[in-house]
């Protein structure tokens, strides 16, 4: 048979998807102190092929640039190394050489084939790392590799930068009497919009796929999940999300049996949208997470810009801080998304409570608006009634609390 | 002789302009409170030529659509009232009636012709007028026009919602003899962006010129002045400038004397671009004022989307808040522009301070960057190096006052 996928909450999942192996450790580049881990290394013995979704920011770190690279012309790879804490990003030729020699240290230290091994970073821009830590961490890393789950523990909370908890699921499903799994960790923050600003994900799973459909399945679910939450509208120079499949189970997911690849992609999806929301949950000193619905709009394209146009307005934001239902905010955030709005169609509801109908206030049910942008977690909906086209962003709200955490590094 | 262009300060501006008549008065919309003004008129005996810029936002208060189209559909107008406190947006066909009534009582009360006033309201969004209030407030207001100090700097106070002073400036030249001018007041406060959100200009001129030529005009210089500062990224439903030519002086402008309408256009052009800087440097709690330049872009349009996406940052922004020189969030935020930037070309400044010279940090610097970014205001110029495009924003910073002022009306 096959079905029956279950996701769970777990940081150690990366140390419980087969013939993986993983770790993090302490190197002293977030911080000075041998509980601060900054340091992670993913390891398969058996070749992977591997797909990675990165930022567009026109600024690119040295190791999405050199990830990318690899991957564009690689087929086998055996893992990846990331550091946090200093983001090689703004560095310019050494900041390749640097990234390149990450790649290089755990290759040799795994006894791995050239090519195979890809580097992210994250952290602070425009400093060059500190190889002289870096390359002993590597080492240390790739001595003490592990699948228990206190290395997949470590491995999460290594990538870690202004998060206040690691972030991981577990998929797993039955094919054909096998169980298959995907396990996910990731890190957030600040810099959540489009494009995956200032976050790191991986996925790891045992399924035998071929590169380009893992591509594919990848990009789709990325689509749906990290591109649509918005913390501060702002994009980063590391954006990467990466995922490697092992062909440890011996079962293969292909266009021939579209039930499978189905499960499959449905797998992928949950764990993205799993991982991205538990990053805007965790988005800096947030006190709210809202969903953003925008429905009957002429088409997706058109709703996702009135969706973003809302999520992303610090009127809209901060009354959302304030537990204050203020409607007009909205609607005026949505009209300057200039795409042909017509106030007196448009339907507005705060949870279930109807706040416009046909652009005209129901205040007869304020106090229950009043209850709902009060909780910790709502939902916006607004229907355009001028097509079919609809969008959903994650947000949160905008607090002195940001701000004070952001004003300086 | 023709020339001596002067602009001053003058928050009595509004009654310095031959032939105007101005005041305003308080009619309990905004506050309950005799000293607080909220409403105002301006009224011409001579029929004046008229221009408005307004909101872009699909959302458009019942005041701009009823001034835009009685602007497209008339010639003579002798003036326009204006009340602060309730914008009458999002209010439906009554919305549409009562910003008629307004009109009409203005025109009743100063024995106008029909369609010869134009109306504005600038506050809380989604509330009927109380136009039990208003109307006697109108009446009122037009039993004591005039043209002292007192009228115009009553009229300037009278627009203001959150902002903490009046704005108002004088431009006057000579044009063979005679002495012409410019008389211009205004609001702004929070969520100033492009096409002028939530703010109000309006400037009066003793001039003669027809009405074609004066929308050109006045288009050119908003363009460059309320178009290109920004508080929050925000754009509200009410924005307008509005200018009145009432050719009190006989002097004529038009195409055929070139050199006079250079100088017009440039006087106007200072008079918003004055009246711009001072509603930036009093946005909603902000405490720097900082002027975004992008040069060398490959064109004018990629500098502004560059500008845009530095000035509007939150991370840039509250980076200013805190003083804290960090470059590598402008060269992020510039890098999500998705303009093709290349980092090993970008020379940044602040102020004179070299910041990153062919995208390298001139870290020997890191002291004047320090002094420069703990100014009040200060200059950040990004040299591209990809071609002869630039573009100026003003912007301010992000402050957790803005966000404590905003969370909740």
């Amino acid at each position: 048979m096959t079905g029956n996928l279950i996701i769970q909450n777990d940081i150690a999942a990366a140390a419980k998807v087969p013939s993986f192996k993983v770790n993090g450790v302490s190197c002293d580049v977030r911080c000075k102190d041998d509980d601060c881990l900054d340091l992670c290394l993913v390891h398969s013995i058996s070749p992977c092929t591997a797909a990675g979704v990165f930022t567009k920011n026109d600024v690119q770190a040295a190791p999405v640039l050199l990830s990318r690279k690899w991957l564009a012309s690689g087929e086998a790879f055996h893992g990846f190394v990331c550091n946090s804490g200093n983001a090689n990003a703004c560095t310019g030729d050494q900041g390749l050489i640097d990234a390149e020699n990450m790649a290089l240290e755990a290759i040799r230290y795994t006894n791995s084939s050239p090519g195979s091994f890809l580097v992210c970073s994250t952290g602070r821009i425009g400093e060059l790392l500190p190889m002289d830590r870096i390359i002993p961490g590597i080492r240390n890393c790739t001595q003490n590799l592990g699948n228990l789950p206190e290395h997949g523990e470590r491995t999460s909370r290594s990538i870690l930068t202004s998060d206040t908890c690691p972030k991981g699921c577990l998929a797993t499903w039955e094919m054909e009497g096998e169980e298959l799994s995907i396990g996910g960790f990731a890190k957030g923050a600040g810099m959540i919009e489009p494009n995956m600003a200032t976050m790191l994900a991986f996925l790891l799973t045992d399924v035998k796929i071929h590169q380009e459909l893992l591509r594919e399945v990848l990009s789709e679910a990325v689509n749906k999940s990290f591109n649509r939450i918005t913390i501060d509208g702002d994009m980063s120079t590391n954006d990467t999300v990466l995922m490697l499949a092992n062909g440890a189970s011996g079962k293969c997911i292909s266009e021939k049996t579209p039930q499978d690849l189905q499960l499959f992609q449905e797998a992928v999806g949950r764990i993205c949208l799993d991982l991205a929301e538990k990053i805007v949950s965790d988005g800096e000193r947030i006190t709210k997470v809202v969903r953003v619905e925008v429905k009957s709009a002429p088409d997706d394209e058109t709703a996702e810009k009135v969706c973003r146009s809302i999520a992303n307005s610090l009127l809209v934001k901060t009354s959302w801080y304030g537990g204050d239902p203020n409607w007009g905010r909205i609607v005026h955030a949505a009209g300057y998304a200039q795409v042909g709005l017509e106030m007196d169609k448009v339907d507005l509801y705060y949870d279930d409570a109807l706040v416009l109908l046909a652009g005209a206030p129901q205040t007869q049910n304020r106090s229950s608006w009043k209850t709902v942008v009060n909780k910790d977690r709502f939902t916006i909906q607004l229907n355009l009634n001028l097509g079919t086209g609809s969008c959903t962003v994650l947000s949160a709200d905008l607090t002195e609390g940001y701000v004070d955490f952001n004003k300086s590094e």
